[in-house]
């Protein structure tokens, strides 16, 4: 047999991160690596209660067919919700995805051709790069500081690329950096976009998730001309299992979103999203994510103090205000997949940092997350990991 | 502003059911377009201690992210109950996919490059059409009878397109002509994509619903060089709007779907897998089924006997033995859409046959849907539309 499959196989791969979550499943390992939200803090006595609503109200309709566009009630109360942020919607501009993953796979299929160039912060999301890998685009990286993308990198990177289908950035405790953006970067990104006349994926799965520092706008915020898509989810602040995200966009995006939408699913899972809506109705959304914000600004804190305690001292890492993840800088020469094969003999995890930029080239990096583990593991593991850092730098 | 967006939105509209079936969310209309289970048939009290049970048992595991391939016990139950229809299986045979949609779509990623020609039957499913279209390809159809695609017409086109990808049928009470493959016909379609080397892809949502004629194995259970990627789902059996589907083939298929789900939306709503896999723990679906089979038998028999009293004599329509449609074929000069525009100023609607065909050209059918409409319903709204075809026939 000789099966021919389209040429796209070739960019895509298994993701690294996933067959480091298979190695880390043993429960034995002490695992910085996943991006996976704290479980214990699930609302599952409140679902409980969710689910019966949901069943005896709306039985039917929520294990019926549904509209693409996503459940109508569950969009308007998005957008009450987006207002807080600083973003002006109405139900048109919402289209609820399939998580919102799906939100970034269908970006690559409304704009990019093979061969196109998109352009992204590096490092960058993994599953994003993968995500529009399989529309086989260039990737432009432009360069980071501790503020978010440098404004003079991406000006140039624009004026090189007249044609680059869209900026993608994470403005807000980046994955994997866990940085955020500056105001004035924001206003300078909107400000460069109109001036190149391109368009912006801004995806925003952790913005909710601050726990220290002092509040900024979205990047959407500030768009003058409607040409920031706006992708957020429910996965960090509520419970990513089902797989419930949103794209905020002006109507003449979305009627491109609309029927690939439609081709890839459908629509998304109807009973989750009802179940999503009638808990922030019988429950406060904003109460529970001050929970979050609480137990995961105590984890940062103590897996600094452990950084701060137990890895050698030539080594940088981030300080993030938000989200899930600290990333780390070792010596130049010092290869982390080489760290990592050590830190697994030890029974740690983290995920080595040169598969979250596109054209590769960063091997001294990696990512560390601190969302999902107790402090006893944190301590531990960081200590056990400091030992093995000491072995390369 | 000037956005570029990728060329494969030239060719994929939203789907003309989609656009119809928002003129038929008025309740005044009597509706046979749409693909819809009887809702109130879903098992709504047993789903109340199901969800109750998933979230007592295992809450965290089910609100929280999870593997691409699927919720184990969930692929180990489909691979029992896949066995019964005469497909043997393993677990790692399974994929879990958001409803089948996605495994069509996944289908047209891991194959289809563009310009690459594929094979259907002629008429075959829109949305599979459509999930095709988004990749690109060239479609040539097989006729078909009423025993399904023509094996002589099917072997030509082999001939003349010695690199197709693939071969798409829908075996069973096909969506949209209700038309079920023979037994002599899925033999000979093993045999014929052996000689030429081709992949099948057999899509089997109805399968399970059959409630007349003799029960016909699928094309997979003759498959001898597992080269049939032999896709279902819960949504005709259970409950739609959890969107849970799955694709059983050979691993050599499935190392390539596996990395393009994950990067389309992680994984499938794990909270909808358990419970999918709890219902059928706490009870019996094929019980649940048989419930289904007897009301789908009963409206299907008084549709065709409205259809024999108040239809034109000079119009053709299919005898499904099972699933969920009906297919009429008018006098070749009578346009469809022409005879839907007056049937809906009677608040009758029903899907115009053409878009069924992915090279267009037979505008003179349509498909009519039994599933969803109560007998009063089925009675009235046959004889309105008997009405409007007397004008046209």
């Amino acid at each position: 047999m000789n099966y021919k499959f389209a040429k796209r196989n070739d960019y895509v791969k298994a993701s690294e991160i996933r067959e480091i979550l298979k190695v880390t499943e043993n429960p034995e390992i002490i695992s910085f690596a996943g991006g996976l939200p704290a479980s214990e803090l699930f609302p599952i006595e409140e679902l409980k209660k969710v689910c019966f609503e949901v069943l005896d109200k709306d039985g039917e309709a929520s294990l019926q067919y549904s509209t693409t566009e996503g459940y109508l009630p569950l969009r308007k109360s998005i957008c009450k919700r987006m207002a807080t942020l600083g973003i002006n919607s109405t139900e048109d501009n919402i289209l609820i995805t399939t998580g919102s993953q799906q939100a970034l796979d269908l970006s690559g299929k409304v704009f990019i051709d093979e061969g196109d160039t998109i352009i992204c912060e590096s490092p960058t999301y993994l599953a994003a790069i993968n995500a529009f890998k399989a529309y086989m685009p260039k990737f432009k990286e432009v360069s980071m500081d501790s503020d978010g993308m440098i404004m003079e990198d991406l000006e140039s990177v624009l004026r090189g690329n007249p044609n680059a289908k869209f900026i993608y950035t994470i403005p807000d405790f980046q994955n994997p950096t866990g940085r955020t953006m500056s105001l004035d970067r924001r206003k300078k990104l909107i400000e460069l976009a109109n001036k190149y006349d391109v368009v912006i994926i801004e995806d925003n799965p952790y913005g909710e998730v601050r726990f220290s520092g002092e509040k900024i706008p979205p990047v959407k915020h500030f768009d003058t001309e409607g040409r920031v898509i706006y992708i957020s989810t429910f996965s960090k602040i509520f419970a990513p299992g089902l797989r419930i995200g949103w794209i905020c966009a002006d109507t003449s995006f979305l009627e491109h979103y609309v029927p690939f939408k439609q081709n890839v699913d459908l629509h998304t899972n109807i009973f989750s999203q009802i179940m999503t809506y009638k808990y922030m109705e019988m429950y406060d959304i904003e109460e529970h994510i001050d929970k979050i914000k609480e137990v995961y600004k105590h984890r940062r804190e103590l897996m600094i103090q452990c950084i701060k305690n137990y890895f050698p001292k030539n080594i940088e890492y981030t300080l993030p205000d938000g989200g899930l993840f600290i990333w780390v800088e070792l010596p130049s020469n010092v290869d982390s997949t080489e760290v990592f094969t050590k830190s697994i003999a030890n029974n740690v995890a983290f995920v080595p940092g040169n598969p979250f930029f596109p054209n590769g080239g960063f091997k001294n990096t990696f990512r560390l997350n601190y969302s999902n583990m107790p402090d006893d593991r944190i301590i531990e593991g960081i200590k056990r990991l400091g030992k093995v850092l000491y072995e390369f730098c």
